[in-house]
C-alpha cells in the first residue's frame, strides 16, 4: 500500500479527530489543508517557502497539467516532485471537476467526457482510464478517481444516475490503476443534498475497498449550514482507520465546522486567489488591503501573526505594493493567507489534542467574526 | 560627509579601479551593479533575495516614489529603507529622466519641469529645489541632482543650452540640501557627444565639489562604440578620489568596456525587465526560454551558474511556468538575471585585484558571444 493512515486520538469534545498520513514522501499530520499548485507550481510562492510556512502536501490539478505542460513531459522530467522541485506528497484531481466546470465546451458519456481545452479550443476526451493514465504519469502520491460533480442545481433523479456513473468509473479507475504500491487511488463520495444517495454511494465506494475516501459535491455554491448538515450523515459512512478529504473547502470556519465532524484534508484556491487580489485573512477578519484606511498604517497586517509577511512590512507598504501592481505585492499576501490557514490548522491539532476543540471554535469566532 | 570614497588600487591592465564607498548603510565594494527597485521593490524580489545574491546597492526611481505612495508618506514611514525593509545603501535618482522622457507632457522652464502624471494626467512641477526636498523625504543615502537628459538626436546648440541648465539646477539642488551629513549629492556631467562640451560641464561641476560624480546623456540609444568613445575622453575628467557612476548601463558588455576605461556605479532595468519577458542572460549568451527547443530541455538555464534558479530548476520547467504566466517564473528568472549581473561584477572586481581585467574581458566575450 502506498499510504497509511495512523489514527492518533479522536477529540472528547467533538468529532474530530488526529492521525498520521504516511506517504512515499514522508509523514502528514492530519487535519490538513493543501495549498493548491494548479499549475506545478503553487502561484506566486516557491517550494522551499511553502515548507518555511510548514505545507505539509499539495495538491495539483491533473485537467491542467495534462494541458501544460503535458503528462508526458512530467513524466520524462522525472515526475512532478522533481520538476517542480517539491520533494513533500503531492495529491492530484482528476480532472474531472474542471472539465465538467467547462460547460457547453463538454460532452458526458458512459465511456468518459469529451472536452475543448480552455486555451486553445482543441478537442479531447477524459476517461476513467486517461485519468489514472494522467496522474500515473505525474507520479502524485495520492490520486483522485473520475467523479461526476453536479451541479448545485441539479436534480434527485440527475444524482442517482450520476453517483452511479461516479461507481462504475470509481472502479474502471482501480481496474486501471497498477501502481498501488507507490500511488494511492481516493473515492470520491457524491450524492448531493440527499442523505440515502449519500447512503448509496459511500456504501458502493466502500465495497471497492479504497485506501482513502473524498466527499465531493460540496462547497459549490450550497448554504454553509446545509453542507454541514451533508457531513453530519455522510462522514460517519465513512471508514474510521482511513483518511477522509473534503473537497474544496478553505475558509476557516468550514475548516472547523468539518474537522469538528471528522474529515481529515482540505483544499481550496481561495487563501492563494484573495491573495492575489488584495485579501487578508488575518485573526480579526478580512483585510482589504487597498482600501484607503491602510494609506498610513504603519502596523502589520495581522498583529498576532508571525509570518514574514507580517514581521516584516507594513500595511502602508503592502497597499503600496497592490496599488502599483507589483509582483511583491501578490507574493506577501499569498504568504500570508497560507501562513494563516496553515496555522490555523496546527491550532486545530493542538486543540484536538487538547480535547477542546469546541473552545478553540469558540475563540477563533469571537475573535475573526463569525 | 554621508559618504567616503576609498580606493584600493588601480589594475594595471586597463583603467579599472577597485575601491570601497562607505555610506550610511554600510560599505560597497565597487566597481558595482546596482540592482532598480523603481517603486520602492525591486520587482519580484525580496530584500533578502536581494541579500542572497549580494546586491550590495539598489537605486529607486524619484518620479515613481513621488507620485506613489508620496514621499511624504515615506518620510512618515521612517524613509525608504524602513519603509521597503532593506536596510543596505540605497540611491535615488532625481526623477529628471522619467519627466524628460514623458515628451509632450511636459514643458521646461528655467525654474523647473512642469509634468502631468503617467498615472492620472494630474499636474506636478519638479524644480532642483523639489528634488532634493523629495530625495531627503526617501532618505536615500545618494541622491543626484536635477539634470536634463537631452534626447540623443539633440543638435549641439540644445545640448550646450541643456549642459548649462544643468549646471545651474545643480547648483540650486546643492544649495537646497541641506542634510549632506547623512545624504550624499552626485553632479550629473552632461555634454551629449561633444567632447568640449563633456569637458565643459565636467569643469562647472567640478567647480561645485559634489562627493561623486556620474555620466549622464550615454546609453539613450547610441551605437556602443560612441559611448565607449564618450567614456575615453569623459571619465578622465572626473576626480579620481570620488566615485564615478554611469548612468542607465546594464549590458555585460558594456558594463565590461565602462569598468576597464574607470567607472565605479552602474544601474539599468534591463536584466530585470527581460527577466520578465523570459530572456535569460547566461554564461553562453541569451536564453529566450519560451523557443519550443527548451520544451524537453532537463538542464538548468545557465550550467556555470551557482544561482537557486539554476541550482533548483530545469529550463523545461521555466518555460512551462512562462508559458503558463506564473508569477514563479518572472521570480526565478529575476532572480537569475540579476545574480548573473552581480556575479559578472565580482569576477570583474577579483579580475582587478589580480590585474587581468583585460584577458578576464576576453575570457568572457568568447563564452558570452560578443
Amino acid at each position: 500500500m502506498a499510504i497509511r493512515y495512523e489514527l492518533i486520538k479522536e477529540c472528547k469534545q467533538s468529532g474530530a479527530r488526529l492521525g498520521r498520513l504516511h506517504t512515499p514522501h514522508g509523514v502528514i499530520e492530519t487535519p490538513i489543508f493543501m495549498p493548491v499548485g494548479t499549475q506545478a507550481t503553487v502561484k506566486a510562492m516557491t517550494p522551499e517557502e511553502l515548507k518555511d510556512i510548514e505545507s505539509q502536501i499539495i495538491l495539483s490539478n491533473t485537467y491542467h497539467l495534462y494541458l501544460r505542460p503535458g503528462h508526458k513531459l512530467i513524466e520524462k522530467a522525472g515526475g512532478l516532485h522533481k520538476f517542480m522541485g517539491w520533494d513533500r506528497p503531492i495529491l492530484t484531481d482528476s480532472g474531472g471537476f474542471q472539465v465538467f466546470s467547462l460547460g457547453d465546451l463538454r460532452k458526458i458519456r458512459e465511456e468518459g467526457v469529451e472536452f475543448r481545452s480552455h486555451i486553445d479550443g482543441s478537442k479531447h476526451f477524459l476517461s476513467p482510464e486517461k485519468a489514472v493514465e494522467i496522474q500515473n504519469s505525474i507520479g502524485s502520491d495520492i490520486m483522485m478517481v473520475l467523479d461526476e460533480c453536479p451541479p448545485p442545481d441539479a436534480d434527485r433523479e440527475y444524482i442517482r444516475n450520476s453517483l452511479k456513473r461516479t461507481t462504475r468509473w470509481a472502479k474502471r479507475c482501480k481496474e486501471a490503476h497498477e501502481n498501488t504500491k507507490v500511488q494511492a487511488l481516493f473515492g470520491i463520495v457524491q450524492g448531493g443534498m440527499f442523505e440515502d444517495l449519500r447512503r448509496q454511494s459511500a456504501s458502493e465506494l466502500l465495497e471497492l475497498d479504497f485506501p482513502g475516501y473524498a466527499i465531493g459535491g460540496l462547497s459549490v455554491g450550497e448554504p454553509k449550514p446545509l453542507m454541514y448538515e451533508v457531513l453530519d450523515y455522510t462522514v460517519p459512512l465513512l471508514p474510521k482507520h482511513k483518511p477522509r478529504y473534503l473537497m474544496g473547502v478553505g475558509t476557516p470556519d468550514a475548516l472547523l465546522e468539518a474537522v469538528i465532524r471528522g474529515m481529515d484534508m482540505f483544499d481550496c484556491v481561495l487563501p492563494t486567489r484573495i491573495a492575489r487580489n488584495g485579501t487578508a485573512m488575518t485573526s480579526e477578519g478580512k483585510v482589504i488591503i487597498k482600501n484607503a484606511k491602510h494609506k498610513e498604517s504603519f502596523i502589520p497586517l495581522d498583529k498576532e501573526c508571525g509570518c514574514y509577511t507580517c514581521k516584516t512590512y507594513t500595511r502602508a507598504y503592502l497597499r503600496h505594493l497592490f496599488k502599483t501592481n507589483e509582483i511583491l505585492g501578490l507574493r506577501l499576501m499569498t504568504y500570508h493567507n497560507l501562513y494563516f490557514i496553515l496555522h490555523l490548522m496546527k491550532g486545530i491539532r493542538k486543540a484536538i489534542s487538547g480535547d477542546r476543540l469546541l473552545d478553540f471554535k469558540k475563540e477563533f469566532y469571537e475573535k475573526y467574526g463569525y
